[in-house]
């Protein structure tokens, strides 16, 4: 099983619909599922420490949404780069060697705590470029996506 | 002015939605517009010498949007990458010292004719991962968007 652990909802119906469409497409390949945990509440105008809390707490609530037994992909931004390819090669062999059920976790807008990342079995970088992490959940799906074609040997676009 | 020359239509509804959402977004920092050239048919089938037809037909309808005093950006898989500070200081340069037009190219799924490789005053690497060609027209917007608040010492998000 592939599972996403996000933080926040997805606001624009738009973006939620075209995440919905990935979903779909997915279901022959994999059981794939998304959990959302609630964002904290994180002004502009917080203080270092008063971010830091509110990654503490979102970090608790990704925690709780993740069983010993499965193999956490962080998506860090000084994470390991991969082609598609690469990701693809790296989840046929987490799932044949290490365990089949992956969890990729996309935190919120100021990161994630220090017990998430002491958590995560691999971390990966989709792009030196920052991009909103309510759209990084597509692109994360696009890429499973295209990882369970490259695996399967069937075309894909580009 | 920034212009996005892509191939192809945008098929998924949910997708021109995202993406007429950043366009409106980028209305009060920059001019931007997209201009749409038609794809040519690329069956799987395809030897590789029809697929560089393909990729020349494209090409010079490409270049056929391009004026010569515009400062063109090529998203090509083996470009510079740059993070989203790099990309805003790019845009930024390339606009007081270069040319007030920058124009980002993202070519078809097979990729862009010689002719287009030659034309450009600089290849992009948006990340090693191949995406969906359609779904890199929204990530592009998103980037340039945020290179303005970037510019403007505006907060924006992740």
């Amino acid at each position: 099983m592939i599972k996403l652990v996000c933080v926040g909802k997805i606001k624009e119906k738009a973006l939620q619909s075209l995440i919905d469409e990935y979903l779909k497409r997915l279901q022959p390949y994999s059981k794939v599922i998304i959990v959302e945990v609630d964002d904290a509440i994180a002004p502009q105008s917080n203080s270092e420490a008063q971010n830091e809390q509110v990654r503490n707490l979102e970090g608790s609530k990704i925690l709780a949404q993740i069983k010993d037994n499965e193999y956490v992909i962080l998506l860090d931004l000084k994470g390991q780069m991969w082609d598609s390819i690469e990701l693809s090669n790296q989840i046929s062999e987490i799932q044949t060697y290490k365990s089949s059920d992956i969890t990729f976790v996309i935190g919120g807008s100021l990161g994630v705590s220090k017990a998430v990342f002491a958590r995560a079995n691999a971390k990966w970088q989709l792009s030196k470029l920052t991009f909103l992490h309510q759209m990084v959940r597509l692109m994360v799906l696009e890429q499973i996506y295209r990882s369970y074609k490259i695996m399967r040997n069937e075309p894909y676009h580009k």
